[in-house]
């Protein structure tokens, strides 16, 4: 599926099957060592990812690049900004690596993931979550207070004010978009008047800037098919635009109108007003996106890359027809598409057993995986897939070059 | 469903509604301010669970002690002995609970997790996953050197030598325990013959100690209706015995004979010769093994409380028939059965979204949550979503007595 894809027999036959198996001649390395040789500089060790201890959590380097440059050029193409989604990686890297493309900030889906960004240098967050409790409201201010650049989600008047009070408490005024809801029903105000008065009473809070609106049609990205995909998204938006107008005919500040997201990349500067694009998944790609189709490709998402990966170990190979490997729910979740061996073919994985994968072959009953043999899966579901890990290991041709803090991981408050 | 349970309506009315509203009136805290409580012994600051931060993890401390305690008794009575394992919590101080009740150690799936709970002042562990690549097998010696009460399983030859060599190289004799397959083809050598033929190689293996076998039937945990469950297990175990016996028959040592889980506790002590019960969930208990009956409630598997559950927030409640909360599948796995809304009946609970649960009314529109409104939810499958979280509340009586730190999250290598 990828350019770069080593399959995993050319790499057995390339470094001799056997040399998997016996520890004299096969290097191997945990995370705790992997990062005391990242944190010393001593990357020289070059480390393989087949030689890493397993499950691992890998990115391509030259894949992932690839996916930030052709959505930067892409957004540049169309006139569009981007404001990548970082709730997808979790990874202020990863962020920073969003921003030298030209981004004009991330987003955030929880306060603790915005902190977390902040603490690790990225100062442009708009937390596309409103925050609803004293405590969350109190930490929006407080980071607001340290980062300028930080724009928070509300979608409700009492919300709005609650906010405001919190701002004037601590001395600010914060920035805020309003969020819209595009027909969902999970969250955002809806379309029409209630936005428009929800912005009105933001404008005119005493600790609140209007920055403009959000609006998020989460249920737009994975529709299978491009046309039909850019029709509905299109046609739905239209009430956005309706509603982004009626804040810019009412005088309002409409600086930001941010929606869009992997799947409708290049479709969303055709809606009317959007300023920037919150695309997340189009980094690491994965098994749920590859089946929507793309503009040119219509049977494979093909526009990105399949840069995460997890690498696996087979445990067992005892059985006619299927092999088990380390790599179950706990490493991969249980989410559809399952993943996908990667330079393999008939074959499936399963990983719905919490700590173990099944590789199930299918149409060739002499394909076997051996004991310890590695093997590396495309994930299902990128965002909680990474929500698993500490830490992703960053690879070029195969080597580790770097170890990679998922310093938001676990941050769902 | 829980004799202490405090229905969400009568907190509300207890607390008055606009209290969980109101910034001024209502104390609310961060995972970061409960550690440092509790770090400082200050937790007499006496703060609600209904006060903490979302999502967050609970476990209710009465509920925990009477599953605790209640398989304590089981297993005297029944004259078997309990290994749980812990895989389950991940919590070395729940660990250490049950070992104070008479466990004659515990289990673990992943060497990581083995290393978390010798760390952590558990010296009696028996790792139920083979350890297959040389970086394992070094680590699980390494840890052996440190733990005499280590125990290493093995399903195969080759991994025995491997184990052996290791372990004289560390100048060790490692106890090891033989995984037979009781049919569900995913780790373990088959019943008979190969079993017995790898105990008599672990036997003679100059750094290795045979001391039995354990045999996990996984399918058997989650067989819907007692009679049918207890039916299935005891048959497929007989097997597991004649493997057992022609062991013993051989002059081998089989001190341990180790199986069976939380859906066949109670019928584990009619297999012969088995020694222990690797109990896991029922220290928690979950959605999924609700419903499949107990031997005296034949609808409700009712032998243990449901103790964990997960404290979660209202974000949205605009529009009819639904409200959106902060706990989606980050928070709570998207395993099914879906979690369960404590004390509400008539509405459904739904965290297939990654960042978002869905509240779904179904027989009352009447019913509805507003904006800031606490809502508990037992959990779908109590395994990965403790993977999910880097500490869980203890509770008594709705207030936070303790913070535990789940020190094997994320250990799935």
């Amino acid at each position: 599926m990828n350019s770069n894809s080593l399959s995993r027999r050319h790499f057995l036959q390339a470094s001799g099957t056997a040399a998997i198996w016996a520890p004299s001649s096969v290097m191997a390395y945990t995370s705790a060592e992997m990062q005391a040789f990242y944190a010393s500089g001593e990357m020289s060790v070059n480390v393989s990812k087949w030689e890493l201890d397993t499950p691992a959590l890998c990115v391509d380097l030259d894949l992932l690049e690839a996916n930030l440059d052709k959505m930067a050029q892409t957004m540049s193409s169309n006139g569009i900004a981007s404001r990548p989604h970082a709730k997808t990686h979790k990874t202020p890297i990863i962020a920073q690596m969003q921003m030298d493309r030209g981004s004009v900030g991330i987003c955030t889906a929880k306060v603790s993931e915005a902190e977390a960004m902040f603490q690790n240098g990225i100062d442009r967050i708009l937390n596309t979550t409103g925050n609803v409790t004293p405590t969350k409201i109190n930490r929006a201010m407080d980071l607001r207070a340290l980062c300028p650049g930080f724009i928070q989600a509300t979608d409700a008047p009492e919300n709005a004010r609650l906010l405001s009070a919190a701002a004037v408490a601590k001395g600010l005024v914060a920035d805020v978009v309003v969020d819209v809801d595009p027909g969902i029903r999970r969250t955002g105000i809806p379309f029409g008047q209630p936005a428009l008065q929800l912005a009105q009473l933001v404008d005119q809070l005493p600790g609140l800037r209007l920055m403009g609106m959000l609006c998020y049609d989460a249920a737009a990205q994975h529709v299978v098919g491009f046309e039909t995909r850019k029709a509905q998204t299109l046609e739905r938006m239209t009430a956005a635009t309706d509603t982004f107008e009626l804040m810019q005919a009412s005088g309002l500040n409409t600086e930001i109108f941010s929606g869009g997201g992997t799947g409708t990349y290049n479709i969303d500067h055709g809606t009317r007003g959007m300023t920037d694009v919150q695309v997340g998944s189009y980094v690491f790609m994965d098994a749920q996106y590859i089946g929507i189709g793309g503009e040119t490709d219509r049977e494979v998402y093909s526009d990105f890359h399949t840069s995460l990966t997890i690498m696996a170990t087979v445990l067992n190979a005892q059985h006619a027809g299927r092999a088990t490997s380390d790599a179950g729910a706990k490493a991969c979740t249980i989410n559809q598409p399952w993943p996908i061996i990667k330079g393999e073919s008939g074959m499936h994985y399963r990983s719905g057993s919490d700590e173990f994968g099944t590789i199930i072959y299918e149409d060739d009953p002499s394909r076997n995986y051996k004991v310890g043999d590695k093997l590396e899966l495309i994930v299902s579901h990128c965002d909680p897939v990474v929500n698993l890990y500490d830490q992703m290991y960053a690879i070029r041709n195969d080597r580790v070059e770097a170890v990679w803090p998922i310093s938001a991981r676990g941050m769902s408050a």
